[in-house]
């Protein structure tokens, strides 16, 4: 009888590799799929490795200008900062690599997906949430939570079942990253008094060392997408990896952050998300000139809702499309130029210009230009007052009121 | 019979001073009151000009204190950011110069109150609102809104009235300060592509003009207020006086805005808030440590409501004391040491630690140490993913039901 | 030389026809213009009214089936009760109104638009801001906040301009309605103790005078639009109109209301909304049964914004076309029927079925067919208790340190 | 050694009895907790049961008007309907029951708790993550859940140790009860598309068997809390179980919902809640009169947090005494009377008065003593609209300059 097939998202690295063998041993035809998110990973080396562990097949997918349009162009327009701080990295990437990993497997018939993830994080929630919500019968193997091993424990294993084990020195570090950002935990991060080593970093410079001139950038914007940069056309993706070495170089984009994971603990995290700290800031800069006042006012919900649904694996729930349209909807006059200065791990908005501008000059000066209507500002601000007028009125009566009863009460007596 | 008294709120410069001349011609004693929150006026000189340019009484209040504790340290622990930019430095300080322009008028018996707003701000909305739920009954008199003159004519009405007029180069610019910042708006500023022009700041050093060495400090919260600095203690005022000049020397707090202002146009401002970048930064960093999950993740929208209701001028409207009576209890556990980094524009928090930390090491971490059921995370995410299971189970029946139904009419046909 | 042109919305009675001699008087040309919306006029006579009281031309429109499809339906869909209680009747027809009047203005090069709202209701708000929100340059007459007549004086003027007074007693309501509802206002309402007579109600029957036998119905929804009734197909304003009689017949949808009106003082309604309280109700409860858990419980933070933006006459901002995006895309699923029992000024669901029923008998059942993983429970309430599980170690721990401490204390002296 | 002891939440039903058989089995020693929250029990035979089935101590606690006044007076000012139907009937019990408990463990030095909860029901989280926020090393026991017996299994159970089952036949439902309503499901019920027959009802009549007369009462409300009914005092929990057999026998309180439990299902549930309808009615239409608009319409947002937080058993998480702070704080000028008419299943309120009333006649009327400065609307309604109107204005510009631009290049070529 045929094996059964499991599709594994894999990496290239220990923990994949010694779960190809573990899925092996449990009567798995394993499929290696390996999606490039933006890692700046060696594709065909890890096609190879894949094969060479044990995989029957090993696919590998360039999912980068997917991951832009689809996912991270998401984040961007939505400014979606979980707990106001972390810009969605790994959280992101997730429902893209799911969807690919969902439809290699219909491809080959597998019956079940394998991920890597710890039992401990939001990566497994989102993998299986997302899994089950695009092939809900789908088996999921997590070999990682499934065999409790020590450190020793795996290494023993992968030698015993001739998997390479990495010789030099491991990193402390637990990373993940993709075209937004990089994700960084554990070894000293884990004491939150601690600060964050320079090597926990990798894609920005410390300030110290970021040039001594500033460099100033103009991003265009269509309908809420950055479509030109200094004057020059990119595709999306190549926008993301062009400012993430300009931003990186200046130190921008570092963010230190206590989080709240979904499975109820507290994590201390360290991002860097040069490119999009730059794209999100200039993005509501052009926002704050060209969205009307209701709009605006109204948007950040949404964003909130967008972020936590995201952080949270339900990308793939019904939520997901009707915020998207409402997102959407709000971009169509998200159109013009912000010009930003990067300097010292500061990415600052000094000029903004639009089409769509709703900044009325002959409205807002102060100038003898001024159209404004001084009059209609006392009605309004008769009416906009008159609820809490008509509130002190009703409290200033009843205070009377009974100041008098009191009084009358002693002359009673 | 005796004149109708009027209360002014006075700055002394030349807008209020000329308003005690048109005040008077239209009948009234003025009683000028200039309430410090925090500008670093020379208030006996003010108090003299009040008397010289025709009050009949003058006053002068330091606020500084009260300001901080009552006002500034809603916005601190409540992270007031109007539009998530600016740090609602002028509408802070409104509704305390309102409540004491009231308090002045109920002593002295006068009949009104007095501001030099212009007509096309949001301040004359704060005063007028605010003084209305204060005293609903009170009369307001706005002269610059009435007199509708261009400079030029203010300027004859000051010198008819003997009213001296600044001999010195006009500012282009029109600033309101206080301890908890300061706005600047007009000139330049009026092009919303053009950089602001060092001119423009005050408070903050450029960037390229800061120290090249960081300078860390560590600021102590106990139930939410800062008490200590580096170890040592400051009254709130203290610390953010103190703080606001440690910070402006690293060219922290320049807030660049393109704000919606409640009178129903843009604006572009140009906010410095030194210390309270600072403060809400570290405070907010306090906060992750300390805040358990589902309270840190609703109190934004607690604080999005206080930032709109104080902007607005609602600040003695009855949704305050509700909003405030949240925060207040928000903070109990808000206890604990920030330590961040001022650098070049940055404040960086490295580290932080509380008695009351809900991180723990124990339960985050990736060693031997861990704590954490990882056994529990399967059982979690299956039912967090069943509502979108379901909902993919459904959709998937119903599409093959369909494709049923369109096969079986292919074949009856 | 021409004169300009004025579009009145006109209705037919003396309010308005006096305007029409009132505009004439002020150098308009008027163009009468009545839009049918629901209210059961006898658009002829209507015409020939506005003829005769002097309009230069005399439109009538039937708009009822726009109404339904365009603005009914959103508040169907979107369950949009301003401040819980009043389902937006006359909120919901000016917009289309003003889309009319802006329209016919266009096509007769009028220069104006004139309305015959008060100066303290809501409607002169939405007349005027949709009209500006649609031709920003448009000018707006408002006759009746401008001519400050009592009623007396109208009368005068409307004989002296042989505008014929009608003879009957005048009610003492003040009434607005459409397809969607009656609204009533004033006379003996005016004091909330007062219980509201029973000829403040038109289109609905006191409970006393209902049937004594139920009626059931069956109502069909696709993508959330009622389309069949009892089996039988209706256009939707056929169907509020078949249904409002239905509803009406059994004292459905009586409503009293003390309200919050956007220029900023409380007034006390009435409303009748047979039609559009059973509609709603059915489609919430088939909502329950089709909408996934996220979906279902954030779509109310959308409805509540849905009713604001209406009832304070945004309309044509441009938050509208975002937050009915989201609107549009929460009913994708929202197909099915509702049983409904009519009885007794109650509307009560009995039963709902649906092929995108999410509701899953075996997972929900305490039968044997039981298939919900009760094993899976465990695992979640302890990653979903344990935010506020460390919160209580916590708190346990400093508890007992500071009873060490002061017993320590205690010990030392 | 001493065995360890278990406290039991303990109904004296046949589950918790078999439970205490089950638990001794285990090596517990047993001490049986009945808190009665309204359910109208017979508490001295169930604490005899409690001993008779192997108990080593059997407590009841009389927890009826603590229950009113700490938990279902929270729903009653927080209007706390879960998906805007259900008012919270086990979800408000369960962390009264919860505290008790664990006061009994502590008290009795207990290490353990056990409660009879199924495995698939929103209580049994409700139940375990309020006991580790009280007591957060405490083990938890739920046997129900643990033994996976068929029906029959556990009869036999029952039998083998001596545990007396029911003769009578088996109710099809599962039914939980307290002083604020009565939630029923299973048997009929599992099917949504059954109307809900008779006998799942037990707290109200029918429509047709209820009195054809109305019954009118008038509730007197001071800060919020209902304290006379037709003038006689009452304390809250007498109030309620008064008002439930009155407003009972009216037919009104019936709900039927299709609801999203927490652990992930939609389930169809019946509850009653004669008094807790008409309580919330009559106090949403007192606040209406009484509460400042912006405070009105803000407060919906925490009564839809505070229902999320119940329901989903986080009561004792911090999050809840920063809701009720604002609560309280809402509830200071609910004070007054309102009428109401009891008929045939409605709850309809005819009037309302209050010395703290908002609505103001004289700005509300259309008579001569009208009040209402109508020249402000003007202005208000200017600076209301400018937002849309100049996003009009400058949609306008692009459109004529396309056209142009689209002109020009025709007129190019």
């Amino acid at each position: 009888m045929a094996k059964e097939k499991v599709v594994l998202a894999y990496s290239g690295g220990l923990d994949t590799s010694v779960a190809i063998a573990w899925l092996n041993n449990k009567g798995y035809d394993v499929i290696a799929c390996c999606i490039d998110v933006g890692e700046g990973k060696d594709l065909e080396a890890i096609k190879q490795k894949g094969f060479d562990v044990g995989a029957v097949e090993s696919i590998t997918i360039d999912a980068k200008e997917e991951f832009a349009q689809d996912y991270a162009l998401i984040a961007l327009q939505g400014h979606t900062y979980y707990e106001n701080k972390y810009p969605l990295v790994s959280a992101l990437s997730r429902p893209l690599i799911v969807s690919k990993l969902v439809a290699v497997a219909k491809h080959y018939g597998a019956t079940a997906i394998a991920h890597g993830c710890t039992g401990k994080g939001n990566d497994q929630v989102r993998f299986e949430v997302g899994i089950h919500a695009l092939a809900p019968d789908m088996k999921i193997e997590d070999p990682i939570r499934d065999w409790h091993w020590s450190r020793e424990e795996e290494i023993q294993y992968a030698q015993d079942n001739n998997i390479p084990v990495p010789i030099n020195k491991e990193s402390p570090y637990s990373i993940d990253e993709n075209l937004w950002g990089r994700a960084n935990e554990c070894g000293i991060l884990e004491d939150p008094w601690e600060s964050a080593p320079e090597d926990a970093y990798d894609r920005t410079l410390a300030i110290e060392d970021t040039p001594d001139e500033p460099e100033t950038i103009e991003i265009t914007f269509e309908k809420g997408v950055p479509t030109f940069l200094n004057g020059e056309y990119y595709t999306l993706a190549e926008m993301i990896m062009k400012l993430d070495k300009i931003a990186g170089k200046h130190g921008i984009g570092r963010i230190d952050h206590i989080e709240n994971r979904l499975v109820g603990i507290k994590s201390r995290e360290v991002y860097e998300c040069p490119a999009a700290t730059v794209l999100i800031k200039a993005h509501k800069d052009l926002e704050d000139l060209t969205s009307e006042r209701g709009l605006a006012h109204f948007k950040p919900v949404i964003e909130q809702k967008l972020s936590e649904v995201i952080y949270n694996g339900l990308w793939f729930s019904p939520l997901m499309p009707a915020l998207t349209a409402f997102l959407k909807e709000s971009q169509k006059n998200v159109n013009g130029v912000v010009r930003i200065k990067l300097f010292k791990g500061n990415a600052i908005c000094e000029g903004r210009k639009s089409e769509n501008s709703l900044y009325d000059k002959n409205l807002a000066t102060y100038t003898s230009a001024d159209e404004f209507d001084q009059e209609a500002a006392a009605g309004f601000i008769k009416l906009w007052g008159l609820p809490s007028q008509v509130y002190a009125q009703v409290q200033a009566k009843n205070k009377q009121d009974s100041h008098k009863n009191t009084a009358n009460d002693g002359v009673k007596q």
